[in-house]
């Protein structure tokens, strides 16, 4: 287990203040876990104005717009890689969705990766480990971008996404809708690479950088 | 005490993973604090050359080299705002310095923050709130920039930084050296400004994003 460097990194961490006791990743090479597909998933949205539109009905029936999205890694060529599902052979996203009324973050995201990730639909078969909130994006305003704070002028922002680390065990199928690509991407190329991967994915390897990542090899 | 915005926040993180419990920080108005000047401190490298030529002899003789950051936040116009350290009137830093070969995190950014931030130099006089580590930045050749991983190629690293968050008690005199100017600057203009701010401080709204800030009124 580990490699060079990861012992520089926990030596590194060694005398950080308390809290930091359990803010290690083990990850596993991406050779740990079988990759399937299943049938295509119906996307809600043809277009933008589509889903401006849905989201303001539904803001009007709900409020506050929240969605749920895993940050999940394995590694390769002795680099941890970020697991991005890309759609229409454009966008990337974290796998992840939206909350139904009432439905805790990890209800929820249990429900959306079993969704986009599993076999089955309905959560029984996969249990994913959801552990700590790495950061939450805000949209203050329907036609607004996402920022990691909210601007003081807004009183009633529309939607926040909350980033979750999701800890993958030894092995695990994925199962991945066929209209939906699963990509192992290095975090190098993630880093500050907003133009591919818009601001919420690009800063994750931020988001990351204060956890020891552990290297197992199996 | 809180704003509207405030309130959102709260609720939007209750029933996220457990260890979010403690993930708050108050923050006080501008107004609340004392700033005053001290003698000028001496800067140890006049250019970038005579900086990298320090760093690898330091490397020779006490290897990597360690320096600690604070994220020290403030309220104005209800916003949180950052404060900064600027140089000669050009560059930006987050206050803090390089660790002591043996020195812990907090006694090294305890000992640094009162060098630059208060009256009494050898950290009697103010006690620092050192809290969590938001972040680690590494630089793994004395030539290349700093980034948030190791490359897994780089098995000796040069230089880490670790950002950690320092909550402000309701008062306090910050007492700084003639030659630094300290700066509040809101968190809106620091996001993703890598060009007035280099990668570490536009990185840290993103950092921030999974604490709820409370903004205490006075």
């Amino acid at each position: 287990m580990g490699d060079l460097h990861m012992g520089v990194e926990a030596e590194a961490i060694n005398d950080s203040s308390s809290d930091n006791h359990s803010k290690s990743v083990d990850i596993y090479p991406l050779s740990c876990y079988y990759f399937g597909s299943k049938e295509a998933i119906v996307f809600k949205d043809e277009t933008l104005s589509d889903r401006n539109n849905r989201m303001k009905s539904n803001y009007a029936a709900n409020g506050l717009r929240t969605s749920v999205e895993a940050v999940i890694l394995v590694e390769l060529f002795k680099h941890p890689h970020l697991l991005l599902l890309q759609v229409r052979n454009s966008f990337f996203k974290l796998p992840g969705g939206r909350l139904r009324p009432g439905e805790s973050d990890i209800d929820g995201l249990n429900r959306k990766l079993s969704r986009k990730l599993s076999a089955s639909e309905d959560g029984n078969e996969t249990e994913w480990q959801v552990g700590e909130c790495l950061g939450m994006w805000w949209r203050h305003d329907f036609e607004t971008l996402m920022y990691p704070y909210l601007p003081s002028n807004a009183k009633k922002p529309k939607e926040c996404t909350k980033l979750f680390l999701v800890r993958l065990p030894e092995s695990q199928k994925f199962i991945v809708p066929k209209n939906l690509k699963l990509l192992a991407v290095p975090l190098r190329q993630v880093h500050e690479n907003h133009k591919t991967y818009g601001p919420i994915i690009s800063g994750v390897p931020q988001l990351l950088s204060k956890f020891t990542i552990n290297i197992v090899d199996i």
